[in-house]
């Protein structure tokens, strides 16, 4: 979903462009990076519209559900692991390609009018389901908020919830 | 400190005043409690001016800091623990008195001018520092804000950081 839209309905603003708080919170994603031992370059630009990698993803998705998965790690990979702006289709079309995906036909998915709307009607979808921010899991209804939140989701689908 | 100022820095709103996040983050609170079964109760009133409670902290906390951390628990388990509101010098003086700190000392403590500047200027202290939230921890200069981050708090500590 569109996580401006979705922060629309709380208020917030980009925790980056919060004073003092943004820059902790700088700090504090790199810092778990290099705990995590994961690539990790802050953005530039961020955060961005991803307008033209949300598309891709569910255009991808209604045929091949592993690939769309594929597609969104390599996404993620080049914005936060390499830091390079994602916005542009272009770029979109060059992260596709080395999974085998055609260039011309992802280009054109990103304009579908059916494609846009599916990407609106998914975020209205997730925003009615309470969803404010990212990554957001909702199991069996219950919520959880933030990768600070996986090990309770790991105990919650253990253990049935408490 | 007083979390109204620090928070001020950010432009930050009271989490449960905030829409959707605000019932998201008081039903996340009562799973985390229930989870860790430490007593909770969602505070009517919430969020309220600590003003009594943290003057009567720094007042204790210069004769005797064990005392004053004692204290602190009790005046969190009467806000928390039973939801009790106590932003009342009174009530604050009832959950003192047990502990054996006199009823009408630590009322004249809260009205104490010294006492009063000293909460005001740990509180610039501490957002002179980049506390914007709470709990806020510095270990060497490294800030960890959230109790989600103890568990980075400990790593650090154990490996002398990263």
């Amino acid at each position: 979903m569109m996580l401006g839209a979705a922060m629309k309905v709380t208020g917030s603003k980009p925790l980056a462009h919060i004073p003092v708080k943004g820059d902790y919170c700088i700090h504090d994603w790199d810092r778990l990076a290099r705990f995590m031992e994961v690539p990790w370059t802050m953005p530039e630009n961020f955060p961005i519209a991803t307008l033209a990698a949300s598309r891709a993803f569910y255009w991808l998705d209604d045929d091949d559900p592993a690939l769309a998965k594929r597609f969104t790690l390599a996404a993620y990979d080049t914005y936060f692991g390499q830091g390079r702006d994602i916005t542009d289709p272009e770029t979109v079309a060059e992260i596709a390609e080395p999974l085998g995906i055609d260039r011309e036909a992802l280009l054109a998915a990103i304009q579908d009018p059916v494609i846009k709307q599916r990407l609106k009607d998914e975020t209205t979808a997730a925003i009615d389901a309470g969803v404010f921010g990212s990554p957001f899991f909702i199991v069996d209804g219950e919520q959880f908020w933030g990768a600070d939140r996986l090990w309770m989701i790991k105990r919650w689908l253990r253990s049935g919830g408490w």
